[in-house]
């Protein structure tokens, strides 16, 4: 490969991560690139693009010859490097060296239970864990499982130097790559080489493995920006030299949403909060002038409770894009209120599709709406990019008509949805149907326009009477209410129905509302202007400082109903089914 | 390859120009998509985006039934179609009708000679040509050489019908297309299959043929939607939505740019000219508000004399791109007197590279440069797209110092470049070299920030006393004098040096210059002020209104060449060599 030459380079010069690497050096060497703000001591690490680029060189020397990790070729991946990491240049050092020499990156989401964790590391084979200080009791609960599997362990923390433990063999990262080159002659290779591995969490059985080349994240990253350049929308995400993003998305989490290749591809000034935390989130917008950023709705929930926001200056901050969950309004008008010249718009996607796949963004004749009329469109999840084939498709998979009311199952092929599950053909063929097409799993409805809404998890849905009651419609309706924070509904057994609808709701602090109210806000907002069935109200409400969340902020909808027995103690009964 | 699904999508779903076209329609289906203006009538033709996407199908279904037009695959061209026409909503239908069936578009470039035209055609052996009404002589003269080859040709104007001619068999498009489905199921085909074929004029010899895949032509135009990403000039090229681009590149020149696939994938409104006339372009501007075009200098300098320019509204146009040849700052500066809100910016590019492969983007600490400031940076080449890696080399092929002065050969490579040249092994070992760059034959300085600066063609560097004088870069001087319209330098031989400059100057309208106030300019402007050395002065300067240009309107120094007795008898003799 590495004399790979005309004609191989006439026809199919290689997309690679590389080629991201290389522009904000060539652009920028001497500027700052990244920033890290370490999130318990609040101290700040800046570095240039030369800087980090020549660590990055080091950290692919020492893969190389301290590590002796081993590349991959098309179909056959190298060998696994596996990473439990905040947000921060090593992590994102690691994005770019174990890739670009042939490897591929494993980054693990810390808060999967320990089997999960287990399970991911033994079904990925992983040979190296990187890993960092603050997560060294959680590795060194792991360690008697996974040290059959892997062979080396490297500790990452800011002051260097390691601690007293049973790992081993351990290395410290800053002492590996210290004595390394600062040059590294990156490999042509084949584009459809494996690049990263990342674990999602199955609804049923065990975490599945996705599995990306480097064509496929350098396509999800250049369609992107090419959404970028076309956006008429004052709320679209700020690329490129003039802004500045701070990564608040876990790069552990479905390829950090492609911020760890895009930011790069961008030469933005990069900034990384190592976890999102509300103090840290308003210290660095203020000190770096952060211009752009993407939340989790919980996380955006959380800065509008955070009680010091209003002695931050934040008037940087012109863009932020909210997914992972759908954004309720209510939540939006509160973040609105509260933090100056915040828009956001809503996006969709999994894992599995990049994982960026529908974005909300606003059509050209919509140019001169009134804010709340673009608010309208920006809370449907929207969009989908433009490499992208979606539909909604009926159980016989034809399309359903576009009357933003029939429900089906979104569905979609283009170049940035994943092969397959690493090693598991049956899940695979799940998804990956004979039709063509990628299964999403998710539900949703369509408008004339092709924006479609997401209404749920095909597995959420509640079924009531062999109707259908979409959870999401309740859950944004619910959290429109003032003094609602969070809302969630899941289906509890009825011998008569089916299942039938329980709510479990955290209300804003200080509230004093009661179940009643609440009931009664879906009946006034709800039924009697139509946008619910009567049928649909909650026949339990449950009102819970503690509604349980994924790693991600997402309603853990598969833990409450593990537990449901518990939160139907604590709910009150409102109707009779 | 129709019922391509899993695995195929799953690893490989392939970039086609089919994507492209599939975004306006359903963004925009009932919008104003393609207007076309008649340059002789100065009548209007508007389509909505699913009337230009519906004709479009019904060609395909035309050319595959009644044309008998057959696909081809990867490494196999399908069957060649010849266009002779300019810019217009038919001919962008065939940029996609004929490719996304799987044949290979070739766009003729009319003003070429009768020679080279029926070189080209059978060199291709093109089964259709498509031509225009007004071009109908130059068919007719080419017809009985080119009837052994060409099976089919169709006849393309507003009015439809055939006239009397003794071209046969003759369709009339609108007839052709008329009765057949409106709807057509585009094919999945491998991403390398061949979509169009642009004959390049070369230095010697016969027009090469430049095929460009499908992948190619793609990630073309993605990559330059990026690039609109994440460019913070004020002159970024406006792309999108919000944009009306007025394509008065020629489709038959290099892929026109790759307007045809940016305008389409971004869902503007595009705006044809026909070809480029100073009046037509004004009325479009002020009747469609256009606001971005690309133009080669020569074409602005047309519009700089016009003089009803003052009459229209132009105020809506602010981004103008400037390629085909270097940008005389003297011709901007008039530009942007006359021109409100005119900016524009530099680039370079050939058929062989997409075309386009450096542009004059501005960095980032440049935000808040001054205009003066930004416009020097703006008349420099400027920086390679961020696909491609680009170096400028001595003849050892090692990279020139970045000293703004060593001169050497630009070399790239990429996912852009194309692979061969049609059926010529010889000539494209000649430009792809062992060494694995594609060899642009263009001779440049680069700076300590990576702005290159075209000097020359290698083949018109003037080699004087072993020394290389860049003809640019008197050119460019010469340019800045406010009296100067055009000029262009050759090398005439001498039999001391080798070879001496020779300089043909047009002047501006009612200008009185002599060639002796060109040569003090050239003095006080370019040696006194370190610019020139004194031995690069001309020794004979010319004033002529008839430079030579070729179809794209740069300089034709071949035919300058072929004709130096005439020139050299008109030119004064300003010094001894």
């Amino acid at each position: 490969m590495e004399g790979k030459t005309y004609p191989e380079f006439s026809t199919h010069y290689p997309l690679l991560l590389k080629t991201f690497m290389r522009r904000p050096v060539s652009l920028y060497p001497n500027e700052t690139g990244v920033v890290y703000r370490n999130p318990d001591t609040g101290q700040y690490h800046r570095f240039t693009w030369r800087e980090w680029y020549e660590r990055t060189c080091r950290l692919a020397n020492a893969l190389q010859s301290s590590l002796g990790v081993k590349p991959g070729k098309a179909g056959e991946p190298g060998d696994r490097i596996a990473t439990i990491a905040l947000n921060h240049h090593r992590h994102l050092e690691l994005y770019y060296a174990v890739p670009c020499i042939g490897a591929v990156l494993h980054p693990i989401v810390p808060r999967l239970s320990l089997d999960h964790i287990t399970h991911t590391i033994k079904h990925s084979e992983d040979k190296v864990l990187f890993f960092d200080d603050i997560l060294l009791p959680l590795v060194e609960m792991l360690y008697d499982r996974i040290k059959p599997i892997v062979e080396k362990f490297v500790y990452m923390s800011d002051g260097g130097g390691i601690p007293e433990t049973k790992i081993e063999p351990i290395y410290d990262y800053e002492e590996l790559i210290k004595g390394q080159s600062p040059e590294f002659d990156w490999p042509y290779m084949d584009e459809d080489t494996y690049a990263t591995l990342c674990y999602t969490t199955a609804t049923t059985g065990l975490p599945k493995g996705v599995m990306y080349t480097h064509r496929q994240l350098y396509l999800h990253a250049v369609h992107l920006l090419a959404a970028g350049a076309w956006a008429t929308d004052p709320s679209r995400p700020h690329l490129g030299d003039a802004a500045v993003p701070m990564v608040n998305t876990p790069f552990c989490h479905a390829n950090g949403w492609g911020a760890p290749q895009i930011s790069v591809f961008s030469a933005s000034k990069i900034v990384l909060p190592g976890r999102f935390t509300v103090e840290g989130f308003c210290d660095m917008v203020q000190t770096e002038k952060v211009t752009s950023t993407s939340l989790v709705p919980t996380m955006l929930a959380m800065l509008v409770e955070y009680e010091d926001l209003k002695k931050y200056d934040l008037s940087s901050l012109v863009s932020i894009g909210v997914g992972g969950a759908a954004l309720p309004l209510g939540l939006k008008a509160k973040a609105e209120e509260l933090i100056p010249e915040f828009t956001a718009s809503s996006g969709y996607g999994m894992t599995e599709t990049g994982p960026v796949a529908v974005v909300a963004s606003t059509k050209r004749y919509m140019r001169n709406w009134t804010k709340e009329e673009l608010d309208k469109v920006r809370v449907k999840t929207g969009l989908p990019i433009a490499c992208l084939e979606v539909d909604i498709v009926d159980e016989n998979s034809r399309p359903v008509p576009r009357d933003n009311e029939t429900i089906g199952e979104i569905v979609m092929r283009g170049p940035t949805i994943m092969e397959k599950y690493y090693n598991d053909p049956e899940r695979t063929a799940q998804v990956w149907r004979d039709d063509g097409w990628f299964h999403t799993g998710d539900v949703a409805k369509i408008d004339e326009e092709g924006y479609m809404t997401i209404m749920d998890r095909i597995t959420d849905v509640i079924r009531s009477g062999g109707e259908m009651i979409p959870t999401v419609l309740l859950e944004n309706l619910t959290a429109t209410a003032d003094f609602v924070l969070e809302a969630t509904y899941v289906g509890v057994l009825d011998s008569k129905w089916g299942e039938r609808p329980l709510a479990l709701i955290k209300l804003v602090p200080g509230a004093t509302e009661s179940e009643e109210d609440i009931y009664r806000f879906l009946e006034t907002e709800g039924v009697d202007k139509g946008k619910l069935a009567r049928w649909m109200l909650p026949d339990f409400i449950a009102l819970t400082d503690d509604i349980p969340k994924t790693s991600v902020g997402k309603y853990d909808k598969k833990t409450i109903k593990n537990g449901i027995g518990e939160f139907l103690s604590k709910a009150k009964r409102m109707r009779e089914g």
